[in-house]
């Protein structure tokens, strides 16, 4: 089965709507987009035993490739309409691509993303780039830069669930249903589009927690140029979490564990609990200055975490 | 030197155009297109050792990773304006990374092709993913597919320097000024841009030549359901590849050898010889039926190429 042969059979999709004019199978993509709208172009690579483990069954790498970033686009406060696929694998093992394809697909339908275009090539291990397009009222993207000193930092949904979901997954453990729940949540990230769309007319700026909250908001408060204090107490910790870890290890996993795909923002609001659906927790404040500190019962918390780093 | 430090010190622009709302550094790219244009968006993937030697310079394959993306927007008659990079690599080192930035850049100035984002991942080999995004007038775009019996098949300028070069520069030998032109047309292929823009109005079909002319060709009138036939008399040969190879080796290289990054196009007119400065050939006629076959000298000549696959 030769390239040609996989992009037909896995990846040309029955039928186009209107936005676009080509699709799969010719030298690009041609699209319409809302002229009303300015138009949001992401891209995020996952590489084998890099972002996700060798073994991972192949719909969740595929869904999760989708997935990751179509919370970006949700981080901008947009919505997401289109993407292509550059997928390089060291051999074509059609079981391994019908499984991949399914997980796009099934991303693409739960997110609203249709599939245009894309590369398929050869090399040393499984390297996949997903460029997802989109688009947001003119003017209205959300970007890291506008946090403010008064504003409320909040987060979405419970962080380190999936950093935590990962490390089970890796262990080979048996799982009951808490530690599925938890593992789900790395191998299924729900990307907050609604939610995304909704905060874009409060939030001073926001960012999806793909490295870690502590480190994700440190970019968000850095390219503010603002300094910002999470108490730890505040912090959401899903039940499932709670019952598998405590204490140092929760703040770790809360504070530096990454993956969660939930988003994080600013706002001069004073209290938000929940919004589109999802929970959303007021965890610190942002101030004057630069850097971000904890506090844990009142008291300052020392922790030092620079999050994922591919370089060093 | 993490990817945060590789990202601004090699990757961030100096300024935005006005079109760029927000560019590299964000969750992703706002972008504001011409509302009166089409939406183009192409993506290609380049493996080290695969798509090009691994000890290649670094100039030239960025150079090259944006000028073959630049290509398939010139195959629609598109404008490039934007691009994203995806860039996976074993290391980070500085001087490699300051050399590759160079050629990316190089070629964006070439081409009018601003980079508004990206990722940079760590991985077991180079894997770029260059997505260039551009326009065309509305309902313009050439596709592979609208070929019609009776049209003539153009090529423009010299297929098959391209891929003698390559060979010539896998050979380690002393390169005279013959040799680097033929190598030069591997390393800085010269996407025709301009060329694409003008035969969108006449072109019934087009592809841009990145697998081998042959291979290419075939996509095009498959697409277009209609037979080709070529005259290999007809086919432009550069001085530099008839004075290196003849006879079949050198029809081995004009038909089956790739990266040329030439356009190849179909149109219902008698005799284009030049366009937007590049010279053009008619090279064969479409016709009926299907398939894509060969003569020389007016006799059949069998010529069997399956192109470049990465799989089998």
């Amino acid at each position: 089965m030769d390239e040609f042969e996989i992009i037909r059979r896995y990846f040309k999709p029955g039928k186009k709507s209107a936005s676009v004019i080509v699709g799969v199978g010719d030298d690009g993509a041609v699209l319409r987009p809302d002229p009303e709208r300015d138009f949001i172009s992401v891209v995020d690579t996952m590489v084998e035993s890099i972002h996700f483990p060798a073994n991972m069954h192949a719909e969740d790498i595929g869904f999760r490739a989708v997935a990751v970033n179509v919370s970006d686009i949700a981080a901008m406060g947009g919505r997401p309409r289109w993407m292509t696929l550059a997928l390089t694998m060291k051999e074509a093992d059609p079981a391994w691509i019908e499984d991949f394809a399914r997980g796009i697909h099934l991303a693409g339908d739960r997110f609203g993303v249709e599939l245009v275009g894309g590369d398929t090539t050869r090399g040393g291990e499984i390297v996949i780039s997903v460029q997802v397009m989109g688009d947001v009222r003119p003017g209205q993207a959300m970007t890291r830069s506008g946090a403010r000193p008064g504003d409320g930092i909040y987060v979405s949904g419970t962080p380190g669930d999936a950093a935590l979901g990962l490390s089970i997954m890796q262990s080979g453990q048996v799982l009951d249903d808490r530690l599925k729940y938890l593992v789900r949540r790395f191998t299924r990230p729900d990307a907050r589009v609604e939610l995304g769309q909704e905060i874009a007319d409060v939030a001073s700026a926001a960012i999806d927690l793909s490295d870690g909250l502590f480190t994700d908001l440190e970019k968000l408060l850095g390219a503010s140029a603002v300094s910002g204090c999470i108490e730890l107490n505040r912090i959401p910790m899903s039940q499932e979490l709670r019952s598998t870890i405590q204490g140092e290890d929760a703040i770790r996993f809360v504070l530096g564990g990454g993956d969660d795909y939930e988003l994080c923002f600013t706002a001069a609001v004073d209290e938000i609990d929940e919004l589109a659906g999802v929970p959303v927790t007021r965890i610190g404040n942002v101030g004057e200055g630069r850097g971000l500190t904890c506090t844990l019962d009142g008291i300052t918390y020392d922790y030092h975490d620079d999050g994922y780093r591919h370089f060093r």
